[in-house]
């Protein structure tokens, strides 16, 4: 007997050579009819892979990352299957699932696919789907594997072949379609209810644009039809929202030519909205005892040396400029910069927790293909800092980084998020991870205990740690539901004694200090790209470009309008006024397309009283009110950066 | 007969071949004691160089710029004179005159020269400016000075003479020293009163490290003993003031190896004077009529092939980043990347005049050697804005822009300050300028008609405007006198062509916008380098980096310490409480040594009245006062940006 361990702590005994789905159906049917894959011992694995140990044991639905990425994998090689029956000359490379769906890499030969065969190839798919074939797996020894592709004249499976040795090679099969694959997969193609192949692209073999290019299919699959329909409204109301569309109709940002790829030039609008974002932060920081810094951007050669991000993270970063044969490197990130200021002045304990923040400027390559609006850049203005600590300080610190980012949630309206831990593998120490085995597993620890007396929702995920400490990603969800990585909230064990910082402590002894980074707003690129989705375009007043526009009826109360305008600009109200000769109608459309929060409409009536007429965007006419009346309202609307 | 035209525009004829030093005598005795040299259209003359045409003539006195220059260059020729009968070997590079006195550099070859000798050598000087020797000017073939220097084996005086033709070689001989030297020199050594050697240094031969290293003598000299006292103690007052020493006594900027020269890194404290330095920019540019932008710190070699800084201006740049064949360059100004803001979206009369502000990070090449604290420094956060305007509108925009610099020179109590206004020179029109006379005419008139209507002090200057049009330095003296260049304000016709920009005029015509550049703050570096030595690190509250601190008598009084700063950082007032179980004596002396504005003293007697004992910086005890009050007070301070 071997004895399985379920997440909840409970222990089942069962044969060994057990299957998961054997476990899932002995706790209940309905289980079973939902569990896509297992987690075996933080491994995923098919359902039907025989147990012969001990083990921990998760059973994996469509709710899991790894259930629907697994689902998505096992819909790649049914989209393959339906390719194949339609191409029989097809060549497949790689077809991976991704963050939302899969796709598949493929040699068509001389074929063409267009927009129009996806519809027959989806259909080809839910007619293969409904056949219910299960995914089944064979391992094969190197030699017969080699020898059968040489024989099909498959140069890619081939070349993927040259990097597995014997032991390692497993095939799927489901149906008609083979293919080399590590797995895992879902028990049948019965599942994949809803299909929808949603693109097509070029892809170079192995991202080489000196290889032949591959043509890339993207779909996404559902367990039912109503998810697909949900999704596919998602997309069509993400495409309205086009953080790239809204940032140019609103004077957000502008990319040139000249400047640079990935590199925005933030107009005057977005200059507003970065204003606001910055100032929030800083006072926000500021209560939480943060104090400012400002670094260069560049450092030489020997800083990223110490830091261990050259030689090993020099893809990412710009190439140096040498100067005086030294080479300087473009930072990438603030770290190092605010480690040397720590180290600038003698440090002991009543200096602790040493919390320094800064809006620093980082730069990071990305190919030019990865390159999207404000979502994939290669400037990032990053919402930084560093908490040096002791360890009896961490827990404390930690938890007021996650109540900030609660707090930033909260301001946004992000209803939906998610915390992943990304924790450590212990067979990895000493090589993807610092070899410091307790403080991983006091700091997993700490971290753990924080996110659970937070309350805050959180997933665990192993082997996916920083080289230095656990890493926390912060998910959030747009208000259309849409998922997005906003940042990253790293445990750092190891820097300070690569940078040699320490302090004294109240015993007179050295100490390093633990590091903790954080970024709750992330970087202004993808979070003001994340709010044009989120909110539409329509800001919130504190956060809109312009707050108040005035539109006169007519020309004979532009006077009126102005001196309303003037009282606006008093109390620091960001307002314009519509002097143009046009209907008032016409001044009503062309600010709502602005998005402008409030329109003061001001004509005879409202002179004669000292009103105007409030509309409010989204909301339509508020009536007559007095200027005062409406100042006091706007004025406290922006101080508690209110979203409603 | 020649005519000789005045400064104030008054001619007066004279014979061909007068000498400068004879019209100086015809106007008065009392002048021709005082004048050093001459301008001779545009040019500085020895006095006794004979006028053979109809001139302009400037006479020139120690209170010219060029007068100074001048007397400092004989000085270095008097050095020279000194030293040769010291060390008789020694031969001599160059002698120019600097900003404040002069140095010679020299080889003394197996002779060294230390501190004590710059006294004797002073002593000689002295002996040899009471001799009142003539410095004479004589001009020489080439072919006979190469024979001259190659007798005496002067390999550094040989290689000065390659880059000479004949006609260009002049002789200078005062006593026994004779120097191949351009000249102009003064009258002869008895103008020299008073002298002072001020330090030793090295220098490699023409700025190249594969070079021998010369001895580089510093000296200042002065037509009477009271400046140089006056100098000495303000250079005395300087150094107590040293931005260098304050910057680290005061926890401003730290300087570290891996970073980099020349890149200070912001310490907390100097993080505060940068967050309230850009808070009034912010709201002073936002008053007037400013949008905020942000752009990236680099950009593709095109951008500034448009803009002309390449290949000029290069070797002021960081070397290239070479990135997917392209070229990227750390920008060395923000203008381009403003200008792409303004072509980013079309204009109209409407929009303009588009003043856009970024403080924006510059990176700017110096050699190591240059680089000095906070002063010369390789990245500069630029309090930088471009104006976009019309023709029309130039006058009141530059004039707002100049209400803005004295605006800033009242908060910074600047007492003295002059603007200097470079001009071009019709001669090199379409060379060193860019070919539009009637343009240049028309800006510089412009400039001028608003600096004298504005009453600020100013000098004009010929043939130093910049390509694209006038240009005007800030001068502005610290607190101790000393001359700092704050920043350049610079009109430009040009850039607006070359980068293609335009609006449509109000008849729907396509004209180019005028550009202002302007950056009254200067660079942080630079401007808190000098706010440094100005304030003597005393800082005025509202730009302390702590403006209070608390300093309870004893352990007994720290609960209404606490009481007390828990009000004063609700009040947004930068405070702390001096915790330790020290002595108030000691308590207080380390305050004042971190000159904190306000030292809150807190007792018994205090505690008991609700009040704080109140020590100003600078003025000593203030009495016991209610803590509100003092708060209320603090307050208005601090938003009045009062510096008493």
């Amino acid at each position: 007997m071997i004895k399985i361990t379920l997440p909840d702590g409970s222990i089942r005994e069962y044969e060994a050579g057990v299957s998961s789905m054997d476990i899932a159906k002995s706790i209940s049917e309905g289980l079973a009819r939902k569990v896509l894959a297992a987690k075996v011992n933080g491994e995923v694995w098919d359902l039907s892979r025989p147990i012969r140990t001990d083990s921990n044991l998760t059973l994996l639905t469509w709710d899991d990352a790894d259930g629907k990425s697994t689902f998505w994998h096992s819909s790649a090689h049914l989209m393959a299957e339906a390719i194949q029956a339609a191409f029989p000359q097809a060549k497949f490379w790689v077809g991976p699932a991704i963050d939302k769906g899969f796709y598949y890499d493929i040699d068509l030969g001389d074929s063409k696919i267009s927009d129009d065969d996806l519809l027959s190839l989806e259909k080809k798919m839910s007619e293969l789907a409904k056949q219910s074939n299960a995914y089944t797996r064979k391992e094969m020894p190197k030699a017969e594997a080699v020898a059968y592709f040489t024989e099909k004249g498959d140069e890619y499976k081939l070349d993927l072949l040259q990097n597995l040795n014997d032991g390692e090679i497993t095939f799927y099969t489901q149906g008609d379609f083979t293919d080399l694959c590590r797995g895992p997969h879902i028990p049948h193609t019965g599942f994949i209810k809803a299909i929808k192949l949603t693109s097509i692209a070029g892809a170079y073999w192995k991202g080489n644009e000196n290889n032949k290019q591959l043509t890339r299919i993207y779909g996404v699959t559902f367990p039912n039809q109503k998810e697909l329909d949900e999704y596919l409204l998602m997309l069509e109301e993400a495409k309205k929202r086009d953080h790239r569309k809204l940032g140019k109709e609103l004077g957000i940002y502008t990319m040139d030519d000249d400047t640079g790829q990935g590199l925005p030039l933030w107009l005057p609008n977005g200059g507003v909205v970065i204003e606001e974002l910055e100032k929030l932060a800083k006072e926000t920081e500021h209560a939480a005892g943060y104090k400012r810094v400002v670094t260069p951007h560049i450092a030489k050669e020997s800083m990223y040396l110490t830091s261990g991000h050259l030689p090993y993270y020099a893809d990412s970063m710009f190439p140096p400029m040498e100067l005086d044969g030294t080479k300087y490197y473009l930072k990438a990130m603030n770290c190092p910069h605010h480690h040397k200021i720590f180290d600038a002045e003698p440090k002991s304990y009543k200096d602790l927790p040493y919390r320094i923040a800064e809006y620093g400027t980082c730069y990071r390559y990305e190919q030019s293909g990865e390159l999207f609006g404000l979502m994939r850049v290669r400037c990032l203005h990053m919402n930084d800092a560093h908490i040096y600590c002791s360890k009896e300080q961490f827990a404390q610190e930690f938890r007021a980084v996650n109540d900030m980012y609660l707090k930033y949630f909260k301001i946004f309206g992000i209803d939906k998020y998610v915390m992943r831990l990304s924790l450590h593998d212990p067979a990895k120490l000493g090589q993807k991870y610092v070899n410091e085995p307790a403080l991983w597993e006091q700091t997993e620890s700490m971290v753990r205990k924080v996110l659970i007396e937070s309350d805050i929702p959180f997933v665990e995920v192993q082997d996916e740690a920083a080289f230095y400490g656990p890493k926390i990603d912060v998910q959030i969800w747009s208000a259309i539901g849409r998922e997005f990585t906003l940042a990253t909230n790293q445990v750092d064990f190891n820097s300070g004694n690569k940078f040699k910082l320490s302090y004294t402590t109240q015993q007179n002894a050295t100490e390093v200090p633990l590091i903790i980074h954080r970024a709750p707003l992330g970087t202004h690129e993808r979070f003001i790209g994340f709010l044009l989705e989120h909110y539409a375009g329509k800001f919130p007043t504190w956060l809109a470009p312009l707050q108040v526009k005035i539109l006169p009826i007519s020309d004979k109360f532009m006077e009126y309008g102005q001196a309303v305008l003037e009282k606006l600009k008093k109390a620091d109200i960001r307002a314009e006024i519509d002097d143009r000769n046009e209907k008032i109608g016409k001044k009503i459309r062309d600010t709502e397309m602005m998005k402008v929060p409030y329109m003061l409409v001001v004509g005879e009536k409202e002179m004669l009283e000292g009103k105007v007429s409030v509309r409010r965007q989204g909301k339509g006419d508020l009536g007559a009110l007095p200027v005062t009346d409406v100042i006091n309202g706007l004025k406290a609307e922006i101080s508690e950066r209110r979203s409603d």
